[in-house]
Formats: structure tokens, sequence, C-alpha cells
């Protein structure tokens, strides 16, 4: 092996530390102690790295991080991502993204990814099937986030989409609504089947009866596909009075749908959106919505594979953190 | 050197064709000129690479791309990133996106961030100092998407600025505005250099004065910063009839800010949009903007970085895309 071609992973599995520990050494070894300076060095040495000027230089590349989308264009993911990106930089990781479905036929191009960049671990905002995740598993650590396998056992960083629908349906039903519309998105997403679950049981419970053809699944988060579907629900004789929708974005889409159709919001029509986002301020009237913690589910997704990374051996816990419904003025006169 | 450490790129090299071609030997034989896999097979054999399973397996890495975003939060570069993504995917590359400012301080990670995953090239959506795109270009091809440096002789896809800044300030002088606002972002942005440029020179021209302390520049792409700077301007006995702003994202903070002053839009106020975002038309009133074509401008870079690294004796040519002004509510009764 050529030492031009020793990375910190290469020094950090010989030594038995992580990466992040053998860029401290190289770079802040003022933080570390000094056993762990003289594994890392005995590792050096032992790989025929020395602490030349130029070794060195070749060897500080940084530990990375894949975070892997289905898609990039739902703005949802933005925010998860900059916390990410910020807890990967504040202890030293780089964070690149990469957008694959994680499906059977991408499967072994993504992990000849984590193979070809030694990647130190993968955060997921896909959802991935139990095999799927062995397979990546058996190659770096991971960590789920937003979406993520019941049937697996692996860490995730999530929300409770069933209480959240819950929540978001029986306010819907407090606002004197009975004919409910949901637009959902599609129902291979772990959120859409237990969103769609929580306000279907909500409205059993509260003997509201659903129309099955006011269910609608769109294939992925689009404003304009979400236009057509609301208007094709309002050009009929017997419309909804409200929708629960899974993204502002849908929300936006149903504001002006309403408005092609004379129908006011929220005198005729409420809608009470998800995730908000910035447009649940643009748009006229502002949108009720399902507050995710879009930051912080990203922030601590990373943080949880650190924990993994630097600690192989322990098990991290899974997070489950708090949605709130913010009352704005698609659903109630304010 | 190891044999599960050979890579495409190193193949390569020593073929003397790009690594593109090396994963269609591997991948897709029927699409290739005989002589070419001749030559692949001759530079894995020099290697000391067989065409076992295993090692095609270990040489069958994708060609990288990284796509370098100054920040993501800017819905603008989603658009443009999924064009660069369809065009990389089509050719058999994988495009990875990272997030860095490339100043000074990040400039040398980055550099190692290419050589250690082997990148076959690099888009960069920031604005880039010549010495660093030397740094850059001695690594890898480069081509320069949206931003670009005019002092350096690097390829780019762009739209011309200053032009459509012009076409946006003649037609708000049209609608007989005559005190007219302009929130920009970062001067370290050629797009806010060129735009503001533009408009200040036609309102010139139109013997119209600009007050200095209407034209501001916000350090980043954000709804609240704007939202701020306008009720700033519009808390005055004097206040401007009409805004030209960078970033529909800024016009969407127009549009509430003039509400919280009970002021209409387009009696009181007209605002002129740029981006053409999917919010331009999410807002009440939508929003009149200077089209972009973002999924284009990416499109049209990756391109033209496949060329760079096909090809690379030849210098690719540099590419100017159109811009055009869709007229909305935001400034016209229509």
């Amino acid at each position: 092996m050529k030492k031009d071609k020793i990375t910190v992973a290469d020094i950090a599995k010989k030594a038995g530390v992580s990466p992040a520990t053998v860029s401290r050494v190289l770079r802040h070894r003022e933080l570390v102690k000094s056993e762990t300076i003289q594994q890392v060095e005995n590792a050096m040495s032992a790989l025929g790295c020395l602490l030349e000027k130029g070794t060195i230089a070749a060897a500080t590349e940084q530990p990375l991080i894949i975070l892997n989308v289905p898609e990039l264009d739902n703005v949802f993911y933005l925010k998860v991502i900059d916390g990410a990106l910020v807890s990967a930089k504040a202890h030293g990781y780089r964070l690149l993204i990469n957008d694959s479905p994680l499906d059977r036929s991408s499967i072994y191009s993504f992990i000849n990814l984590l193979k070809q960049v030694h990647a130190a671990g993968v955060i997921l905002l896909n959802h991935v099937s139990k095999e799927q995740l062995d397979m990546i598993h058996s190659v770096v650590p991971l960590v789920q986030c937003s979406e993520y396998n019941e049937h697996a056992d692996y860490p995730y960083v999530s929300i409770d989409d069933y209480s959240a629908a819950t929540s978001a349906a029986e306010y819907i039903v407090s606002c004197n609504c009975n004919k409910i519309a949901m637009i959902n998105g599609p129902m291979s997403f772990k959120y859409a089947v237990k969103r769609q679950e929580g306000f279907l049981d909500t409205l059993r419970k509260k003997d509201i009866s659903v129309r099955p053809d006011w269910i609608v699944s769109l294939p992925e988060v689009n404003y304009q596909m979400a236009y057509s579907a609301v208007c094709r629900l309002l050009n009929n004789e017997i419309r909804p009075n409200a929708f629960f929708v899974i993204s502002d974005v849908f929300a936006a889409a149903v504001i002006r749908a309403a408005k092609r159709f004379d129908l006011r919001i929220p005198e005729d029509i409420i809608v009470v959106g998800f995730d908000n986002l910035d447009i649940s301020i643009m748009t006229c009237p502002t949108i009720t919505t399902v507050n995710q913690p879009s930051f912080q589910l990203g922030y601590s997704a990373c943080e949880l594979l650190l924990d993994s990374i630097n600690h192989p051996d322990m098990f991290p816990k899974s997070l489950i953190l708090d949605t709130e419904l913010i009352i704005r003025e698609s659903s109630a006169k304010i």
C-alpha cells in the first residue's frame, strides 16, 4: 500500500478509534488524551505513515457522512439537512447529500458509493426495507431520520405521525366540519400510512363517514399535482368542507383551488397542513399546520449517528420528537 | 497497490479514456467500440486488475461529480440541482451535493475532498475567486453555474443579470412608479452586483433619483430578514411605491409587510421578484417575476462539465440562457 493512499479511516480502524479521533490527533492534539495519541501514532507507523508534513496533509481527510434523500424537491428536507450539516460540521465531519430511491435497483450502487468514498456513516431520509437496511449496516453505521422501518432494529429520529394526525383531525372536527378530505403522499412512506390511520381512526370514533374518493394519495409532494387533485374534488355538487393535507405545499394548492371555485377560506372550506414550512405564512390566508421540528430532526439524527460511529458497541436510543398544531387563518378567524 | 483499491478513475487514466467509458465497458460493453474495450482491458491488466467477478464489482464504481452550493436554504438552487442530477444520471455519473463557502478558510478542505473521493469534476454554484478556481482546476475539470468569475477563464452557464434587471426596472417605470426600492442579496455575488447596476443605470436614464437607503443588501435570501427590512422602509412618511427584489422569497415578504401597513398591492405598491419560484403563484397577489431557467442552468452546466471531462483538450463554450419577465397580479390588475 502506498503511503499517500492511507486514509483517516484506515488509521482509525488500525488504532481501534473513530475517524473523528484520528482527525483530532492530527489537527487538535491538545484535545486528545495522551494514550489515545499514542494509539493513533502507533497505528500510523504500523501502516507506514510517518508524521512528515506531506503525509499529514494526505491523511487529514475529513471523515464523510452521506445523507440520502428520496427527492430533493420537497423543501421540508432542506431544514432537516441544515440541522444535520450543523451537527456534522461541529464534530469535524463533512456531510455530502445523495439523492437515491434506495430500492432494489439502486441499492448496490449506493453500497458501492459508501465503499468508494470510505463513508463513516449514513443518514437515511427514505423509507428503506429491512433487507436493504441490513446491507447498508453491514458497511457503515446508519441512522434513519423522519422515515424509519418498524420491522428493523436500527436507530431513528422521527415524530409520532399517528398522534400528530389524530390531533389535526380532532381539531378539524371541533371546527364543525364533517365533510373532510385528505390529500396524502405516496403510501410507500411510513408517514403517509400512519397519518392516514390517525385521520381515519379519529373520524371513525366521531362517527363521521369518509368517502373513499376523498382520500387521495399523490406520488410526490408537488404543488401542481395537488392543485389538479383538489380542483377535481371541488368540481362536484357534493364537496368537502375541510381538507387535511400532509404538506403545506398541498395546503397552498387547496387555497388556490378554493379561489378558483369562489369558495372562501375558512368560511366555506378549512384547510390544515403539515410541516410548518415558510410558505405557510406567505399564503393568504396563512396556513394552520402541524409543526415538525425539522432542524432538530436532522441535528439529532446526526448526533445519534456520531454516537454510533464513536461507540460501536453501544446501541443508540431512538428518539421521537414533539409536534404541535399551529392555528392560523386557514381554519379560524383570528 | 492492492487489486481492490483500483478505481474506475485509475483505469480511465491508464487507458486514456473517460471514467464514463470505463463504466460502459464494465457494464454495457455492447455500447462501446471494440478498440476501446481492448484499450480499457489492457489498462486493467496493466494495473493487475483481472476481469474476475469480485474485481469487476470493485471496479464498477460510478464516477463522481461534486456540486457545491453556497447555502442550501435558498430554494432556487433545488431546481438547478435537479437539472444537474438528471444530466449526471443520464451519463452514468453520480452527483453528490456539498455545502461550502469555498473561501480562503474552506478551500483546502474542499480540495482534499475532491482528492479523497476521486471526483471526476465539479459544478460550482458559488462565486469563487480566481485564485481558488485555479486551485480547484488543478485537481479536476470545473464548470461554474449561475454565478461565475469574469476575471477567470473557466466555463460557465448563467443568465445576463444586468439585462434581466434592466427589463424589470423599465417595466416598473412603465407602471408609473417613481419611488422605487431594491432589496438585494449579498454583494459578494455577481448576480447582486449586476442586477443592481442594471437597476440603477435604468433609473438614471429615466431621470429617476434613487434614495441610497432604499437600496438594501441582505446577507442571505431569508424571508424574515426581508420582512423586517421592508417594514422599516414602509414605516416612514415617504415610502416606496415599488419594490424590485432579487428573489420571490423577498417579494412574498413585501406582500406581507404591505398588508401590515394596510397598503394594497398593486394599487399602492407594486413588487417585481426574481426566479419564478413555486411560491410566486402561491401568494396573494401572485408575484410578477423574472423567470430563470433554473432546471436548464443545472442541466447545461453538467453537460458542459461532461464535455470537459470527456474532451480535456477542448475548451467548452460558456452559455448564457434567456430570462423573461412574467407579469402577474403584484404589478398589474390582470
